[in-house]
């Protein structure tokens, strides 16, 4: 329902229009209350009304109030499932929207980039263990280690950011950041502890040397606490900036986190074991 | 509109309902076609219906054919981002549906296993590793591209199985499993020749002995078309199991292809440099 200058004013239920009195004007039988967005809404915000009230369309208007037209649900429901398939795509380390049937030339565009990434990453981590090679004459060993902390330093990573990404698409994060900061090393160190026995047993039944245990054990939990804080506070640092956060899951993430977990796995080994 | 004996027939419009002679019957101006789903239908068929046919709600039938209720849009939104936000989570390496706010023991029930699949896969490397220590002498440097080589195949890995996911949930995948073989072998030939050659440049750029840096360019290559045909085909064959495909993509993807690119790239560099 709009007055004489389109204005929104409210919405009419057919209902009521169809056992109205014969008589009635519309300024008689209209709900004054209506939800609505504006021309310059963004589609998440439209999403979320929608869904949270369940509405099966919504009016759009303009600067000055006035009805410019409505989007629907099925239009929501199109754009709720790219958002979350773009979000799933760029935690795999897809940057376009492609669909299995698109051609080698279109997946190859989406995918390569972030492969070229890793690389990077990966030649980084060539370059932080030839500064710790004086290791190799005493503690080959900790070499064999890197995938296992390359992985946890990635996987934790990736955890927290697909955490906080959809709470920020959700927009359900509530609490301050201290507290956030709290629980994310709260939840480490018990991550961290329980995988950092698990080495130690590991090690104690390989009959491993038990300072290399330790210190495996020790930078794990570390890295746990570090790649956790970094998977949390990048997203939503990004998404302060005004940056889709979704872009901090995935290869950026994980190629990030396997350069700084393997350089404290070797910082924190050389303290302890002192080569 | 339903028979006598609550079969549905069709449907019936609002428009024509009201624009109808006083004196018709249902039976004259009802649409005998109308899109329905049994009571068994799974929601994500009900998701894919509505959604290619922008319906607002769907009868509901049971076996015979009787009308037992409906589902309107409003619950396919819950439920399509519900399925989005579970692909994208399974991805991350969160087995439960959890969100930001939720306490640190639910968010370690759903984080921790993961993790400890990871923790295994890192051990499962370090045997590999051990295996190959005769290297140790000669190529201490292989074991600086461990990492590379494992987020490679991770990385790989989780792009190929969350394209594969995502085309199984919108039902998009057309071709033979020979055409996708051959798109997948293809795709990988062109991204391994291209981080191949950029492996060989660093190495030429650092002044690395060459037959290193072939052997980690041609590992890479191999690990890559591997990587690929793995995260191609185990969501495929799981689907056919009946098992959800989504639980393929992220840590289980990426720790099945770490141990093996890491001993694929050991036994190939072993072939190569002959250690």
């Amino acid at each position: 329902v709009v007055d004489a200058k389109e204005k929104l004013k409210g919405r009419l239920s057919l209902k009521d229009l169809l056992t109205a009195k014969r008589n009635a004007h519309i300024s008689d039988i209209f709900i004054p209350q209506v939800d609505f967005v504006t021309v310059h809404t963004k589609g998440e915000e439209v999403a979320r009304v929608m869904q949270k009230y369940d509405l099966e369309a919504i009016p759009v208007v303009d600067e000055m109030n006035r009805l410019v037209g409505r989007v629907t649900i099925d239009d929501i429901v199109d754009f709720i499932k790219e958002e979350a398939e773009k979000d799933y795509q760029m935690a795999a380390g897809i940057s376009q929207d492609v669909e299995a049937d698109d051609n080698v030339w279109q997946l190859t565009r989406a995918r390569l980039p972030w492969l070229v990434l890793g690389l990077f990453g990966g030649l980084g981590s060539v370059y932080i263990m030839k500064g710790f090679d004086e290791a190799l004459a005493n503690f080959p060993i900790l070499f064999f280690f890197t995938p296992l902390i390359a992985a946890m330093a990635g996987n934790v990573g990736v955890q927290s950011s697909a955490i906080i990404v959809q709470g920020l698409a959700n927009d359900n994060i509530k609490g301050s950041l201290l507290n956030r900061l709290f629980k994310e090393v709260g939840l480490s160190l018990i991550n961290g502890t329980a995988l950092g026995l698990l080495v130690m047993l590991f090690g104690f039944v390989v009959g491993q040397e038990q300072m290399v245990s330790i210190t495996v054990a020790v930078s794990m939990l570390s890295v746990i606490i570090v790649a956790a804080l970094i998977g949390t506070f990048v997203p939503i640092i990004l998404d302060k900036q005004g940056i889709d956060p979704a872009i901090a899951t995935g290869p950026f993430i994980t190629t990030s986190n396997d350069i700084f977990g393997i350089f404290l796995f070797f910082y924190l080994a050389k303290l302890i074991l002192g080569f």
